[in-house]
């Protein structure tokens, strides 16, 4: 009668933040892969790309040219999602009942922006020195503090900032130059709701916070933990979907960025360069990843920042090499996530890579 | 005073089937695309590929020789996400109560199998004879009637079976020879439970079937309306994700492909037929997508079969071309799906495209 082994039985487990399930098939990563092979990122970009729009003293699609600027360089997207003015939709239009059932549509106004992370092409958030780190975590919070102060001086249509990274080309990024975006709407989009939802029921259940709960229980297990410092920890979720999908999260209660203190901010920026450089690290390559900031919309009730908890996702796509990704396809699509290795086994390839210097940098 | 106009203004629309928005930027889709492009399918593959192990008479992984099949062929996955057999999880063993909300955990059981369509390894499903998708469409059916019956006969852990193809390498399609594959699981897929339970909440507050209701007012609106025989309509959902996202829908009520008869499934495998040929005319090219069928657990209850509607997803990535894809990425994952054209346009673009004739056959 033998026991219910988690590294070679298959298994579902529940994501308590998006009220969502994950299949995991560890014994599953064991097959071999005859399909598309990733691009490894050029490791040779030169500091300054003449033909790169990002790149300071350079002309955008737009036609307006970049400063020459020394540290972040914050300016609106040229073909942003979503825009600051436009008609008033009017859903009573549908007096077919049928039509109000299926054709169920809000406006969304806001305004989209690029963040470069450094004037230089060839740097990534890994291979920053800590300072200029810390002043990406300062441009987030000054997009974040602006942005509510626009919207509640001047009425802008903003209610939620999200605030993110797509790096590499595997994650639809079409520019190497270091830089996010964010994307500032006046809806609150579907993720994060669900997040604020699944904290507001946690909290009317168990009193506490979803978060700071779960974070004291995984300092307590250690089995998910791949990085820590006074205030932030950075844990491989149980309920990953990604294969090395992790969740930054606050110690403290800081509903958004706008809250934290000098030593919160460097320590974020320290937390994210120790855990790209262990991205990079794990298969010597750039690591692919999607990544961004949830936290409390902007103007937030006294309710909405109690509900509301600072964390950062990243979403990498990389399974085994810096050429085989996981694709989330077919029965992920249609049936529900699957991933091939526990978030276990996820934390402790992290753990296990030694020391804080970027492979590049010991070449 | 202008109109809010769908073809310019940003906009979410919500899903009724799964209970989530996507937002609509249509404006979008002018901007230029410096990103990863797809690699293009070999049109000049082989109609026997001696490496394949997909291929008639040739060796798989597991060592075992396929037979030399002349219609469809189905076997067991030899690296299967689940597996028939394995220990019981107990999970009371959680007696810390942490544990028990963190740690939310389900066994899975099950079995996949891969479903080849053809024996010649450079077909597809456009390209094949009407009569070989008819034989596609049997074998759908025997699986799911066989399944059903080795579940009540012989106890076997299936409760759905999630039939479904990965079409082409963006796609995570690791063999060009025409297959897909069959998950099924102890458990309900969490897509699937998400809509039954959309169906249940449909019923119980209209009467009425949701996507019975949803289809007729499409087949009177014909706006987003791409094909349409006796037995299905294909539309582009109002709440389309994917550029070309499609969906199949019987008219009648049928809760699963069981209940097919000769001439359904027939039409079925000609609006398949059609779909696909209209996929590939479409940037002239071989168009990846993963699609799969909706319908009733196995075995089912009657309440279960009044609320199930036999249906089918098609998500296809491409975009812009035969090389550009939409990567649902950074603010899709944290925030919401944002589509760059409106589903009316992507379905003008598939009515438009004249004749049933495949551009491959055309050359
Ligand atoms: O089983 P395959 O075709 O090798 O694998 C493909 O389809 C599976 C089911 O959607 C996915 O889990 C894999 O990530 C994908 O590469
Ligand atoms: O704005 P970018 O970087 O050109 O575009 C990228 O990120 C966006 C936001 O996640 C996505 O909608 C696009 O599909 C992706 O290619």
């Amino acid at each position: 009668n033998s026991h219910f082994d988690f590294t070679d039985n298959s298994h579902r487990r529940y994501n308590p933040l998006t009220d969502s399930w994950v299949l995991v098939s560890p014994h599953r990563a064991k097959r071999p892969w005859l399909g598309q092979q990733e691009a490894i990122a050029k490791p040779t970009e030169p500091e300054f790309d003449s033909k790169c729009y990002l790149c300071p003293g350079n002309a955008r699609a737009s036609g307006e040219v970049n400063p020459k600027y020394t540290s972040t360089l914050i300016f609106s997207n040229d073909f942003p999602a979503v825009k600051l003015e436009q008609p008033r939709l009017y859903e009573d239009d549908y007096h077919n009942s049928l039509k109000r059932r299926f054709m169920k549509t809000q406006s969304v106004e806001g305004n989209c922006f690029v963040l470069c992370f450094s004037p230089k092409h060839n740097l990534t958030l890994p291979l920053l020195p800590l300072d200029d780190v810390v002043n990406v975590v300062e441009a987030w919070k000054k997009l974040y503090v602006d942005l509510g102060k626009e919207a509640k001086q001047n009425g802008k249509p903003y209610k939620y900032i999200q605030i993110f990274e797509n790096k590499g080309s595997a994650m639809g990024c079409s520019n190497p130059h270091p830089h996010g975006q964010a994307w500032c709407c006046s809806t609150v989009p579907s993720e994060v709701e669900k997040e604020f939802k699944s904290f507001a029921k946690y909290t009317s259940e168990h009193s506490g916070n979803l978060l700071a709960d779960y974070v004291a229980l995984e300092r307590k297990e250690r089995e998910r933990i791949v990085l820590e410092n006074d205030s932030f920890v950075v844990v491989v979720p149980y309920w990953a979907v990604w294969p090395f999908e992790t969740l930054v999260v606050s110690k403290a209660h800081l509903s958004s960025i706008a809250e934290f203190n000098d030593k919160q901010q460097r320590d974020l920026a320290s937390i994210v360069k120790k855990l790209t450089t262990k991205y990079d690290n794990l298969f010597e390559t750039s690591f692919p990843y999607s990544m961004g900031l949830h936290q409390a919309p902007l103007n937030a009730t006294q309710e909405e920042k109690n509900t509301a908890w600072f964390h950062m996702h990243f979403y990498p796509p990389l399974l085994r090499s810096a050429t085989v990704r996981k694709f989330l396809v077919g029965f992920e699509l249609l049936g529900e996530p699957q991933r091939d290795l526990t978030a276990e086994q996820a934390a402790k390839r992290l753990v296990d890579l030694d020391g804080d210097v970027h492979y590049a940098e010991k070449l």
